[in-house]
């Protein structure tokens, strides 16, 4: 039996990830479940996987679901990360405040399914220090980096290339001169997959594949110019690796994030789950590729370049697109803001190539409140 | 230095394989090559790669082969596989002549890389029982299983199908009605593997493909219903394995032997060959996938009777293939003699569910003998 603490139950993750654990009652079981402001939805699920910990922000909500359920009791996201009597940690928030508790579960020796890719992209370095020195693998959740971790099974260090596929999001067929006046709408109909409202923009932005390439750089410890992208509009093949002897190992499935989850909860085994689509590729007919046009997206050259400069630049990208993002979901700037406030917030940041945790807390701050005085200013 | 005996090393695969040798001379070396009765490239061999001992059916192509290299020595093949001084013991013979090495260099508890379809499909229980018994994991050398082989590696038990890709052969768009009337030149034009002149011609029928979900029943120890075949005309995707929780691993490269040959030799490590060609997905574009049409291959279904049937179907079946493609390839029976022989040999044979080595080569020498009188009669 695998004891986990899922942060962030409430998001797209989450609650995919509770779906798991109701498929296997006999080899999941939940002992703290955090999220933020979803206090129905919490409630709901601390009423039918009875934690023994929960989480929100918001103090009015901790007193309100600990009326209707007392036994369950309020631990905070990084306290629940470092429990004695959990053996896996699911970091499943979006944004920053993955940090902290990534770092927590860490520290604590415990397994980590990380699916908050910002985490590894602000702090690779120091996020993958602490692993390392507490002799944890990380597990990547992302369908992507699941991919290639199943690719790597079993293999050496013999690693030509890793290929991260893209659909190309929501806007991939849009001729480039109509992206200025798409809608969050829009942004938000993903061709191939559900997730979250940030990642399905990032997706669009391709800004999404750029933080993969980085973050599969600090996962796979490979050099980021082994990392190259290629679209693939159907998102059935995840990712590909290929070898130094020119052979390519590819990962394949229907586009359901049900199964990059459960393979983070279930490694190194592979659990049936009759809830999960079976991939037809008779049926499929085809798998297309293509070159991803660099051109059309902005936000991907320019996370790559954050990634190549190192430091606290991934942190000021991150946070840049994070406040770009939220302005533009709440109908404050125009889709083509996107890239321009990153680029200069990544423009006007002065870094360090070396970056402590408070260097980077410090350039996630002051990238958020450049972006948000360049666009009121 | 890993020492090598090469069986068969005139042949297409032995060939390909020397290629590798030469582009490894620190890493590989060969101690012994054995061929049948190609006299001069035999000789070059040896005068290139100076094994300690060779072999060559013939008795007067030896003492002139001697008589231009002294130093090198004549040896039987099956006292090649068990020599001392060997590592691996690479069976790229074609036919039932591959048997007898495999089993003594499973005998002597050697690597072996097997090219040889045939000593699977015929004995696949008695060798893998074998290997099972020294210890000793066999490396296939056929692209699809050395697919297979790579996408099982660092995986457990929890496999639902293994998918063998088929080209489809020389026939593959030909009306069914033309079938009765193509020459042996035309069922040679293979359009994506170039190959030795026997498996080519079972390409054509898919006798190869159904010989080859029963070798993979063997070296994999899978239930011959979770092999399955999916026809990809292009022969990037060597072959995919599903798993339990639906994920699927595809191994993928340009259809090139000297990849999975070099693998089989290289293994546990890859080694990088500049020499063998690059796969550049985006550039190829799609990838074509479509279920195979049973109807138009009988010797498909003859080949998964034969390996449901079990004890000594399997090598009536190979000896009456091998028998009847001799006769197809000299002229004397037309393209779909051959099932119609190969299902008449099964079908008269009574055959034991249990068999002994003697039984397999005893059920092989009565097919070919029933297959020539078919033919001839």
């Amino acid at each position: 039996m695998k004891k986990l603490a899922i942060l962030g139950s409430t998001g797209s993750i989450g609650r995919q990830a509770l779906e798991i654990v109701r498929a296997f009652p006999g080899r999941l079981k939940v002992v703290a479940l955090a999220a933020g402001n979803n206090l129905p939805l919490m409630l709901e699920q601390v009423q039918e996987f009875h934690p023994v910990f929960f989480s929100l922000e918001a103090e009015a909500d901790r007193k309100n679901l600990q009326l209707q359920v007392p036994e369950c009791k309020y631990l905070p996201p990084q306290e629940m990360a470092s429990l004695p009597e959990v053996d896996l940690v699911l970091v499943a928030t979006s944004g920053k405040v993955g940090l902290g508790p990534t770092l927590a579960a860490l520290g604590a020796k415990k397994q980590v399914a990380l699916a908050n890719k910002e985490a590894l992209v602000m702090a690779g370095e120091i996020v993958t220090a602490a692993a390392k020195s507490n002799g944890i693998t990380l597990f990547p959740v992302d369908s992507e980096h699941s991919a290639l971790w199943q690719c790597l099974l079993g293999e050496g260090r013999e690693i030509a290339r890793l290929l991260l596929t893209a659909s190309g999001g929501a806007f991939r067929d849009r001729p480039l001169e109509e992206l200025a006046s798409v809608t969050p709408q829009e942004a938000l109909r993903h061709p191939t997959w559900h997730m979250g409202r940030k990642v399905t923009v990032d997706s669009a932005t391709l800004m999404n594949k750029g933080m993969e390439a980085l973050e599969a750089r600090w996962l796979f410890d490979i050099p980021l110019d082994r990392i190259e992208m290629i679209m693939h509009p159907q998102s059935i093949v995840h990712s590909l690796v290929e070898f130094a002897d020119g052979s390519v190992k590819a990962q394949l499935s229907s586009p359901d994030m049900r199964l990059p989850i459960q393979f983070a909860l279930s490694y190194p085994e592979r659990w049936e789950n009759r809830d999960l689509p079976k991939l037809d590729l008779a049926q499929a007919g085809s798998l297309h590729f293509g070159p991803v046009d660099v051109g059309r997206y902005p936000c991907l050259a320019l996370a790559l370049e954050a990634g190549r400069r190192g430091g606290t630049y991934p942190a000021v990208l991150c946070a840049a697109d994070e406040e770009a993002v939220g302005l533009f979901l709440a109908g404050k700037i125009g889709f083509l803001d996107i890239p321009r406030l990153v680029n200069k917030a990544l423009t006007l940041h002065k870094g360090t190539d070396q970056a402590t945790l408070y260097d980077v807390l410090a350039a996630d701050a002051w990238a958020r409140e450049e972006v948000l005085a360049a666009a009121t200013g």
